[in-house]
């Protein structure tokens, strides 16, 4: 078996990096550089013509978009390690968040991002679908933050799905997108996460 | 078995229709008017919170977000009536492409939409990023029509992956969102699709 990971800090790969830690997969990572244009050289569009990374190849397979790696590796490696659903509804509600997490609550963030961050162009910004996209983010966090109640996890014990959703809503805290502390339920599960030996090694800088 | 499918027209819920078609599973379908404001109701709300289509509940389980129930149906349903790769590399393909319309060419296509449509506010449009949108569009057409090149399908024989992947071409053709003259791999493969009982079926106004 073999299994190579491009990473790039600062990246959705991040989200990949914690579902590795806590699979205990022996991979190679090689570490991209994106602002040296890593991602853009051409031995690395042949495995992701996006140039984007996080992207796994495994045994010359290659898979990317970080919420199919997560279900991908969930699937291949997590059964067997109770860290993903087998095959049945509780997969599908497993995929449902996991994929909800990028597609939706992500597009917000990316939306909120777009028209206001000094690292996006300002002559494409508009201040009023800044305000729109930072009330679609907070509606979305109060979505995850209602999920949660009275849960410890999305779905079930522990699983990937939550490596997966709360290493997007990390970015959010650490990139200041929205005022977490109305999401109670929210950052108690953060804590719960946060606690896993995984989380902390690759938080401390393993990878980064 | 139970399966309710939760749909409206016009929406990324013509995915799961056509999905569903080729499947030929057996389902209740719930026909929703959005403008009417039946997926803001609290009886649908509390299937899915976001109060979108599509949505299903499978023997009880809810399940949304159209990327996750592409392939939830597909592993359930989709691998016996070889729609659907098996456990395996494969399948981590099946996965992506799915995922990257999803996230990737779906986030353009959306923003296009966000800064041109005069279905969204103008007043929080932006000309500039309406522009850089497109050309997000394309460059992300391009990489569909590449992968294309000397395939039939996206992954081995037709599959859901195709299924999926086009309707949401499809609905870029329908929109005018792009030129897709340009497209020549992209547009045969459409044509090739399209030929499908299922998918003329469901355009037929089946489900519409």
């Amino acid at each position: 078996m073999s299994l190579t990971f491009y990473f790039a800090p600062m990246s959705t790969a991040t989200i990949t990096a914690v579902v590795l830690a806590e699979l205990g997969v022996a991979h190679e990572t090689v570490r991209m550089d994106i602002k040296k244009g890593d991602t853009k050289k051409p031995e690395f569009l042949k495995h992701n013509p996006n140039g984007a990374v996080p992207t796994i190849v495994h045994d010359g397979t290659v898979i990317f978009e970080s919420t199919a790696i997560t279900m991908y590796l969930g699937e291949t490696f997590g059964v067997e390690k109770n860290l993903y659903p087998a095959a049945g509804p509780k997969r599908g509600e497993a995929m449902t968040w996991i994929t909800w997490a990028n597609v939706t609550l992500g597009e917000a963030v990316g939306r909120l991002m777009r028209h206001t961050s000094s690292w996006h162009p300002q002559d494409q910004q508009n201040a009023k679908a800044g305000e729109a996209a930072k009330a679609d983010v907070e509606q979305r966090l109060e979505i995850l933050n209602s999920t949660l109640t009275g849960k410890s996890f999305l779905v079930g014990d522990y699983s990937l799905v939550d490596t997966h959703v709360n290493s997007l809503v990390d970015w959010i805290r650490m990139s200041n997108a929205a005022d977490m502390s109305r999401y109670a339920n929210l950052n108690e599960w953060s804590k719960r996460c946060a606690s896993r030996p995984a989380y902390a090694k690759v938080m401390a800088g393993a990878m980064g």
